[in-house]
């Protein structure tokens, strides 16, 4: 049995469906089920992704049967349309398209109108009784063949078009005649020869197996490739190629084309959004060259375009009912793509729709309440990465705000930045840590790093579905589009806007809710979550079986924290206790001690703030567990490193510049990130972690005796790399809390764990757990000791790691799951090994990462802890964990 | 069944045999073998490990069987001596002395003359006939016992007896009388009460029950737990008590007492070696405060002091032939102690003696040569550590010596330092890098840590037996014993020697195979390996199976590698080559270049001078394998830090001081350990390793077109963290490999691999080794990363760790089994998953510890790679690690 590599859709009957995006990609699949459904979509075929895999394994060959499948599928298309391939009376032309299983937005190439030739081009004339037509689609074709499939620098023969405009002393390609095209595909040709050395082929089969060439050839483009890192998309799965019948949106004035969605992507309204173009084909409207009008006057009430709704009634009621039943159909809010050639309605292309993280909560809770979707699927409709987008602050609507212009709300959210004209130094910009805003007069695929380093995105043409509005609201990023009244110069580096120039490095401020542009920093609020955000969530909760904790060190974050649903803290830092200015000065006392005694002395001082600290944030969490981790960070951190700041101190503290200079130096580490710290004070300097859990306990018994709280504070010891650390330090911590609760004279329990931050602790956690009532699993500097990755100097080269796909992201932002991960696991393993019912817990700042946390909840951990902020992340993360069995939508 | 605890000897019977160390301790075993093979022993009994174990274990309390047991035991010995314990007419008396199961020289408490008090006195004065040595028995008895067992500071003791001999007006103590001793021990007793508060024990049982707890006791204390710590004896271990019937070698001038060796322990020379006193007690040999006679004249020629084969013809000729009985039954050297009691020899105890390195090869070959033992024995007869000692320089013949003083040869090698005076201070210099020599009267084994810590050791008393001389001698250290010249003044921390002064802080020189001591440095010659060496290390190749190479960098260390006997080179470090005088400008230039084109510009100058190195090398080993890794070491390495020297660099490069500055800041690392190093330059500047290959492959190219060589580089990729570092770094290497063995159309081979030193290779190994022909375990980098823990910096807590017992020892000493040893173990089970046919080898430090070694042949490694003089060390411990299955003797 050979391999089948090509699926057929027309006419009402499909080979293909939507389940078999694997195989047909989004796109084809799509096509294939709208046609079995019944809506009206030009015939065509799809060459599977297999066929790309096959290729790239198989030295760029294809497997020997798909040339007579194809043949046999282009037979089938021509008896359908009555038209014939390469034929001069009746041409069929074709366009090729890329289709990856997931959407990937303009990142593929298209050839539209293939077919075309000296002869073929006849035909299309006597078909469409217009010759100008007939000619610029064959020129469009050239062009866009030219330069996807024959690698021809595109300017070059955009240059001869623009020569010719000039010549005839005109401004507008409408304002050329079919001649003028004519002449125009002839001397595109004989450019294309001089300059390739090889000629453009006439063969319409040529033609079209050189557009398959192109299409899997783009899947390894430069532009694909970091497409797919960026949303994680693996190279294996491949391309389809889809190949169709050609509609026409623009044979005249009873033509158009347009994209929709079947909701407001922005915002997630149920309404039907979208736009078209009189006159047009389907890259017009996407490309942003021209400005797109309004399907209808559902939001748009006054503008000054004319709607679909009113120019052309009977395709937009037929579109309406469309709409009605793909959604029905999908169960999702849809993204679609529809041409009307001569008053004829065809559906080019159905998905579900990209939007921002508010329109996903607002749709999934909607369409929950509608009946089209249940609980489960909700939660699963909204994707846990996205959510940071309403966790964030958006501008304070108190602030003055100085508005220069007014663009499309094309991507929602709040951006401020200095104002960057080029995508390359909108990169080189983030990754010294500035934030940048993107100023361009549209996008491109090309843009995509740059809009991806950019706080947020600007552009002077294109609509709310143009390149930078689609990817900017997958990408999350707040963007607004289409502001014509901007005028960019990228040669001065600036753009002006009614007198007023901003120059490159100038910061501006943009909303992406309103459109509005405006000069300087404008402050911000907090986010505030809407009933559907609250709605969602519950559901979330009910799914989870991971537990959420966040990480806080004072009674104002783990208020945050409780707010955002935490159910406990993980993380208490207590060295940001010690830099707090009322009690630095007795932890450097405490530091310069010459001995025990003294260090004792300068300690006793530290003790009722240490104890305050802990009382506020026992109180604020209500007897929720509460993880305190002692003492972690080097000693000379809280010294001052420089001669003047030196110097300084010494006198406050009435000390000789020297001995302070010689304490400084003798703390001095060549690695303090492998040094001195962690449990390492508490064995050399016991009195250290002797102070802060007495602190912690005096804090909890005073709570339990005089305010009636019941609470078991978790002492986490950190940085234990073998078990007789963690034996010797549990013995002094169980002495000092004994004492406390004997001269409280109350009940309180504690537990004693340890951080597994360390690949030797990870190795031997049987033995480490016999010690340890809980593991928190610290993988920020897991991940630095298993890679050996210094995270402050990783800056020169990881990078550049990522970029080139030496790794497939940053590991201090997603697990490392096959390292580091396999540390962890383990970690599990072995920890329960040595104790069955140990608590085991995360607490790097991959506990807000969705993958991440998906990977925890296979492990089996019982609980995350993240920042504040991101705690319902984590929580949305943790439900899609449960109910997918550890599978990110 | 009720546990045996109680051995009975005597009479040429034993319960016990020499097999049963483990239970009887090594005296007690080899108390009862000499018995069985009717060597003349005192009867007695030994009270087993176990009770030692179940004492620990329980409490403090003994078995309850083991009262009964005693009694029993004690009345046979009564039987066969014809003696009662306790009795006032013919009291026995008996010794109580520890006996563990490794032997502890020094280490734990013995009491003598146990039974005496007011009554039994009477008995031994009836005896005896000799009221002067009974009373003086008596009171040591009263000294030692109020010591050991009741805690008593000796020196109170002391000072009574010193009182009673200014008061008499005599110095020494056989000056004084019966009288004097008999109002001695009252008055000690007296004492001993005021001072304690609790009465000296009159009752012979309570003596003896306190006495065995008191064995048991030491067990525990400090001396004894540094010793198993330094030798590496386990706790659970426990001693044994062995309880004898006293025999008096100081009844008179017809008794004696002494030690003996069957051979030089030294020099491993096959003649009796040995000292005796006349009239002494057996512990007085020991102390060094008599100095012994020697026991005949096969080496003292013309000493002063007569020899006991001219003393005591008879009993000497006995003792000859024991000694003969001893070495054909133990076939080994044996350490003996004796006394004879009015003519009548006892033998004391026998042991395998502590040997140099030196007399252990001798020692092993003669005795393989004497048919005593085969090869295999002989070769596991020498320590792999010990092997260390013959390695070492000695001094140089040919230089200038101050030779100040002379004292006996106690334990041969070379040593300078500075003078210290302190076993405390010789430990605190030595942490601090310091090479001291701990000049002392005596040794005492309260002074271990500071004879560990010091190069050598000096005393002004004790023989070649003495505690200084036999423990010097099993540590390997050099030491000169019982230099009666020098004058020691603790108090103004100095020592004297015919006029001359030496304070605390000078430096001087021991030769401890002449027993000289000189004023200053004394320059040193490598070692010259003698015939013996060279037939052990052949029989030592012919049984292990472990490769070993040397670690390498020049063809000088190439040229002592091979010498002694690496079968190649696991580790040639490129970055030294980096650092040589002829081209570190170059290097720099490299540093400084802004471009590509400017850094391959400064590479070019380094070509010539790497290819030579390489040739150089490659020349050196004759086509043994060697490793070559490419450039380890971050850049900011290579310029200067301080504002001088890069002002001075600056002018030399002719670049302004701002611009290297700026450099230098750029480069500088937070945690250089964890940063931009190892094949993140490859990475980040392929040019740089291109340059290395290129000079590795012309130098092999070369050599096998020029001179005939068959040799197969292996070039080393080093600090992968992940398989596409290697991917990316190998396909590089091999096209510039291919490049230049075509250029110079000859046909080399070679190997590319990596080193595994990060956890994440270790894990991910499987696929690493994908891309890797051969492993090398970086364990000093791989312990950094594992333990968290930065060489460089752990000297603040490190020491601690080992003291206090969080580590058994210094992981970057010996591997760290239990955590970096399971990665390792990793790695090589993933390796040989990802490529069956890999080679594995180790090259840190660990390459010549022989633990580390033994455990690597366990794991299945192919070879490990250590310092050229190690490189022995290795070869034998890999011996031991196939002859023992892994277990070191």
């Amino acid at each position: 049995m050979t391999t089948k590599y090509v699926y057929f859709f027309g006419d009402g009957k499909a080979e293909g469906t939507a389940e078999m995006k694997g195989l047909l990609g989004g796109k084809g699949a799509n096509l294939a089920e709208m046609t079995s459904i019944g809506l009206p979509v030009p015939a065509g075929f799809t060459i599977s992704t297999e066929v790309c895999t096959e290729f790239y394994n198989n030295n760029s060959e294809y497997p020997a049967s798909l040339k007579g499948e194809v043949d046999a599928n282009l037979r089938n298309i021509e008896e359908l349309m009555g038209k014939k391939f390469g034929d001069p009376k009746n041409p069929l032309l074709v366009s090729v398209r890329s289709g990856a299983r997931a959407s990937m937005p303009g990142m593929m190439d298209t050839i539209l109108n293939l077919g075309l030739n000296d002869t073929t081009v006849q035909g299309i004339i006597e078909q469409s009784r217009d010759e100008r037509f007939a000619y610029d689609a064959y020129r469009r074709f050239v062009q866009m063949y030219s330069n996807v499939v024959m690698g021809m620098d595109g300017s070059i023969l955009e240059h001869i078009l623009e020569n010719k405009k000039n010549e005839k002393k005109v401004h507008l390609d409408t304002d050329l005649t079919a001649d003028d095209w004519k002449e125009l595909v002839a001397k595109f040709k004989t450019k294309i020869e001089e300059t390739l050395g090889q000629k453009f082929p006439e063969e319409p089969q040529a033609q079209l197996w050189g557009a398959i060439g192109a299409v899997f050839g783009s899947w390894m483009n430069a532009r694909a490739i970091t497409y797919r890192r960026l949303n994680n998309i693996p190279a294996e799965w491949g391309t389809a190629v889809n190949i169709q019948s050609m509609v026409f949106g623009n044979m005249g004035n009873d033509c158009a084309t347009g994209v929709a969605f079947t909701r407001d992507p922005s915002t997630g309204e149920n309404y039907f959004y979208g736009e078209y173009l009189v006159n047009a084909q389907g890259e017009d409207v996407v490309a942003g060259i021209r400005t797109p009008q309004p399907l209808n006057r559902a939001k748009q009430k006054d503008g000054d375009l004319p709607s679909m709704e009113e120019v052309m009634p009977e395709c937009y009621q037929q579109l309406v009912s469309i709409r009605d039943i793909l959604e029905k159909h999908y169960k999702d809010m849809q993204d679609i793509e529809f041409t009307i050639e001569k008053g004829k309605l065809f559906m080019l292309q159905t998905r579900n729709g990209k939007r921002t993280a508010s329109a996903a909560i607002k749709i999934a809770v909607d369409m929950e309440k509608e009946g089209l979707i249940d609980e489960k699927t909700a939660v699963l409709r909204v994707s846990p990465g996205q959510l940071d987008q309403v966790l964030h602050p958006s501008l304070d609507p108190k602030a003055q705000r100085n508005v220069i212009a007014k663009g499309l709300p094309a991507s929602p959210g709040a951006a401020s930045g200095e104002v960057v004209f080029c995508s390359d130094e909108a990169d080189a910009a983030a990754k010294i840590g500035l934030k940048v805003i993107l100023v361009r007069v549209e996008t491109s695929p090309e843009d995509i790093h740059g809009m991806n380093a950019a706080q947020g995105i600007l552009t002077a043409r294109g609509g709310m579905t143009s390149h930078a509005a689609v990817v900017a609201r997958g990408m999350g990023k707040c963007c607004v589009a289409g502001c014509g009244e901007i005028k960019v110069n990228y040669t001065a580096n600036e753009f002006s806007v009614n007198g007023t120039i901003v120059q490159k490095g100038d910061i501006i401020t943009l909303d992406g809710s309103t459109g509005e542009v405006m000069l300087g920093l404008v402050p911000t609020v907090p986010p505030r979550l809407t009933g559907d955000f609250q709605t969602l969530m519950g559901w979330v909760d009910t799914f989870r079986t991971l537990g959420v904790r966040a990480n806080a060190d004072t009674p104002a974050d783990a208020k945050i924290a409780r707010e955002f649903g935490a159910e406990g803290i993980g993380l208490t830092r207590t060295e940001h206790m010690f830099f707090e200015t009322d009690r630095i000065a007795a932890v450097r006392e405490m530091i310069l001690s010459n001995s025990v005694e003294e260090r004792k002395k300068a300690l006793a001082k530290i003790l009722p703030m240490q104890k305050g600290d802990f009382i506020g944030i026992f109180r604020e969490m209500k007897g929720l567990p509460v993880t305190i981790r002692l003492l972690d960070p080097p000693l000379h951190e809280f010294l001052p490193q420089g001669a003047k700041d030196i110097t300084a101190l010494a006198q406050t503290m009435g000390v000789s510049v020297q001995t302070l200079k010689s304490k400084v130096e003798q703390l001095h580490e060549f690695n303090p990130m492998l040094g001195h710290r962690g449990c390492r004070l508490g064995v050399t300097f016991p009195e250290i972690y002797d102070l802060q859990v007495q602190a912690i306990m005096e804090a909890a018994c005073e709570l339990t005796k005089n305010e009636g709280f019941t609470l078991v504070p978790e002492i986490m010891i950190p940085l234990v790399s073998v078990v007789t650390e963690l034996k010797m330090l549990r013995e002094n911590t169980v002495r000092i809390c004994e004492e406390v609760i004997q001269r409280y004279g109350v009940k309180v329990d504690y537990l004693i764990g340890t951080m597994i931050e360390l690949p030797r602790a990870a190795i031997t956690a049987d033995k480490i757990a016999v010690e340890a009532e809980f593991f928190s699993f610290g993988t920020n500097d897991l991940t630095q000791t298993t890679f050996g990755l210094s995270r402050d100097d990783a800056g020169k080269f990881l990078p550049l790691y990522v970029e080139e796909g030496l790794l497939p992201e940053d590991p201090f932002v997603s697990l490392d799951q096959e390292g580091v991960g396999e540390l962890v696991k383990m970690g599990c393993e072995r920890g329960r090994t040595g104790r069955p019912d140990i608590k085991l817990g995360i607490c790097g700042e991959h506990g807000g990462d969705p993958a991440s946390v998906i990977f925890c909840h296979k492990i089996g951990l019982n609980y995350v802890s993240c920042s504040p902020f991101r705690v319902p992340i984590a929580r949305l993360a943790a439900a899609h964990a449960a109910l997918q069995d550890g599978k990110l939508v």
